[in-house]
C-alpha cells in the first residue's frame, strides 16, 4: 500500500490532522501529539512531513494548500528560531532518532526507543552560533535535565546551518595527590616567584609537581605561590628581603593579574581536592589538571583542561567550540569552573549522535 | 686546561670584562660585544655565564662578589622583563643556538651560524603570556624583520616560565577558484537566506561551494548572500516578497551580526582572490579557506583558518595559543586578516626551534 498523503490545517502555531493520522504518523514514527480527535503537529514537524510529502497543509484562512516555501516562511514569522529548530529536528530525524517537541526545544529518545517504550534520553537546547549564552542559561536546563535524569544536549547551528552537538553536565572533581611537605624561602620578582633553596625546589617539584625548575631553583607561578603561602608551606619575601604574608602577596598578585582572585579560588579548590594543577596556557585555558603525578620520570597525561569563569559569564559559542575541540584533540575533558558559594564545575563535551 | 673563571664588574646595566674574555667567551660561544679593551656583557648574558661558573661578577660600589641570586634580583630591578628574557635566552642557548642581544630582544643565528660567519636568521620578541599585545606591536617588528630579510620569532613565556615559540609573518593569499554563474531568487528569513530554486542551488553549491543544501534548497550565510548579491549573481527578497538590494540587505545583516562589515570585507577579499571561503565555526574562527574545490565528490582539505580582526585589535596570547594550536591540530595555517586600506594577512605559526 502506498503511503497516503494526509491533509492538515494550520491553526495558530499548530497543524491539526484528522484521526487517520494516528496509525499513519503517530504509530509509525511518533510524529505529533494525539488529541483524541486526531493528531496535532508542531510547525517544525509539519514542515518536515510536508517536505517528505507525508502531509499537505491548508492555510487557516482560505483552505489553500501551502507549498513548502510558503509554510516555511509563515513558520519563520510565527516562531522565533524556527529555522534553527527545523535543521536540528531534520538532522536528528534523518539519523533515525525519535524526536518530540519539548522543553527547552526537543526530547530525543535513545536509539530504538520511543514514547511509551522508554524514557527520553536527552533534552535538546537549540542555539544559534551567533547568540551569546549566559552561564545561567546553560545551568538552568542542565539542572532541570539532571533532576529528570536526562542529559542536556546543546545543538549549535552555525551560519551555514551545520550543527555541532554538545553535552553539558555538572561534574565533580577529585584527585589522589597527597599534600606536599613544608620548607624553603622564596622571593617575589617582577611577576613570578623564585624558590632559591635547591632541596626544597626538588621536593616541591617532585611531590606535587609545583613550579618549573630553572637550574637548581624553582620558578613558581602566582597561584602556586599563593597556595603554598596560604598553606604555610613556604615563606616569601620581596626583592628587598622584606617578608610578605598571604594578604600582602595577594594584593600584589591582584595588581599583576587582573582575574587573580577568580583563578586562585579555582586553583585552591582543585588542589584541595587533591588534584595536580598546572598552567593550561599552551592549550588556551587557565589550567591543565592531573588526577595524580607519581614521580617525574613518568608524568602522566593530564585529564582535564579547566577554565575559570565568573558567575555572570557569557559564553561566545565560537570560543566554546574552539575550547572543546582543542581539548578533545589532546584527549582531555573541557571543564568550566565557576564560583557559586563554593566552586562548581561544568563539563562541555562534543557529542556525535 | 680547565676553564678559567673570568672576573667582571657591574656597570649600569652591563658587566665589563677584561681582554682575557675575548678568547674565552667571545671566540668560544659569541658571548658579549668586544669593546676594544675587553668584552661587554648584557645582564642576561652575565647571569647565564655566572650560573655556569664561567664568570664572577663584582658589584659596582664595593667590589663584593655577587652570587646568582643577588645578580638576578639586581637585574630584575634594573630591567623590566629581565626574568622573561633570561628564561628565553637560557632556553635558546641550551638548544645550541648563538644568541646576541638585539632589537626587539635578541638575534638568533641559524644552527651552526655565528656573527661574522652568517647573518642572523631570527629577530626575537620576548613577551609574557599576561601582556596583551596590539596588532600594531606585532606588525612593527614583523615589518622591520621583513625589511632586513629576517624572520620574526615570538617567544611567549607562560606563568610557569615555559616558553612557546611562534613565527609571525605577512602572508599573501591566492586561490584558483573560478567565478560562479548567475541565477536564482532567494529569501532572507530570520537570520539566514534560503535559495529556493533547485538547479541554481545545485550550481552554486557545486561550483563555488556556496551554502548548505537542505533538501533541494540551499541555505546561504549572510556573507555568502551579500557577496552573491553584490556580484549580481542572485536576486533577493524579504519574507513579504519585497526585493532587497545590496545596501538594504547589508543594513539588515549589520543588525543581525555585529561585526558584519569586518567579516564581509575579509570574505569578499578572499573570494575575489579566487579562494573558497566557508564558515570556520567548528574551528573557532570566522572562516576556513580552500584554495580550490573541484567537485563535491572530493572536497579537499581546507588549507587556512582565517579570523578577521580590526586594525586596533589586541591579541590575548592565551587565545592566540589556542587558535594556533587548534589550527595545527587539523593541519591548517592560522591567518589573521585585518583591514589596512585593503585587507592584509598575518600568519602566526608554532616554531619548534
Amino acid at each position: 500500500m502506498a503511503e497516503e498523503i494526509i491533509s492538515g490545517k494550520l491553526a495558530g502555531d499548530k497543524v491539526l490532522l484528522g484521526p487517520k493520522a494516528m496509525p499513519e504518523l503517530y504509530n509509525q514514527g511518533y510524529f505529533g501529539r494525539p488529541t483524541g480527535q486526531g493528531l496535532e503537529l508542531s510547525l517544525v514537524e509539519a514542515a518536515y512531513l510536508l517536505d517528505r510529502s507525508r502531509v499537505c497543509v491548508l492555510s487557516a484562512s482560505d483552505d489553500m494548500e501551502l507549498d513548502f516555501q510558503a509554510l516555511f516562511q509563515i513558520s519563520s514569522s510565527l516562531e522565533k528560531g524556527f529555522e534553527f529548530r527545523y535543521v536540528v529536528y531534520k538532522d536528528l530525524r534523518e539519523r533515525g532518532y525519535i524526536v518530540q517537541p519539548g522543553r527547552p526545544d526537543f526530547r530525543v529518545y535513545p536509539r530504538g526507543g520511543h514514547p511509551g517504550k522508554s524514557p527520553a534520553e536527552f533534552y535538546v537546547l537549540v542555539i544559534s552560533e551567533r547568540t551569546p549564552l549566559s552561564l545561567k542559561e546553560v545551568l538552568q536546563p542542565v539542572r532541570v535535565a539532571g533532576q529528570m535524569r536526562k542529559k542536556l544536549m546543546l545543538a549549535i547551528v552555525d551560519e551555514e546551518s551545520d550543527i555541532t552537538f554538545y553535552e553539558a553536565r555538572e561534574k565533580s572533581m577529585a584527585g589522589q595527590m597527597e599534600v606536599a611537605q613544608a620548607g624553603g624561602v622564596a622571593t617575589l620578582l617582577e611577576d613570578r616567584v623564585v624558590l632559591w633553596d635547591e632541596s626544597a625546589s626538588k621536593r616541591f617539584h617532585e611531590h606535587g609537581f609545583y613550579g618549573q625548575p630553572v637550574g637548581g631553583r624553582l620558578q613558581l607561578s602566582l597561584v602556586e605561590s599563593a597556595y603554598l603561602l596560604e598553606r604555610e608551606l613556604v615563606r616569601l619575601s620581596d626583592r628587598s628581603g622584606a617578608p610578605l604574608n598571604f594578604d600582602s602577596f595577594r594584593n600584589k598578585a591582584r595588581m599583576i593579574e587582573q582575574d587573580f582572585d577568580l583563578k586562585y579560588q579555582v586553583y585552591k579548590d582543585l588542589r584541595d581536592r587533591n588534584l595536580v594543577v598546572k598552567t593550561g596556557f599552551k592549550f588556551g585555558s587557565h589550567f591543565r589538571v592531573y588526577k595524580k603525578v607519581g614521580g617525574l620520570e613518568s608524568v602522566p597525561h593530564s585529564e582535564y583542561l579547566v577554565h575559570a569563569i565568573p558567575q555572570d559569564y557569557i559564553f561566545h559559542l565560537q570560543a566554546v567550540s574552539r575550547a572543546v575541540r582543542l581539548a578533545h584533540s589532546v584527549r582531555k575533558q573541557m571543564v568550566f569552573a565557576y564560583p557559586e558559594g563554593e566552586v562548581k564545575y561544568l563539563e562541555i563535551r562534543r557529542l556525535r549522535p
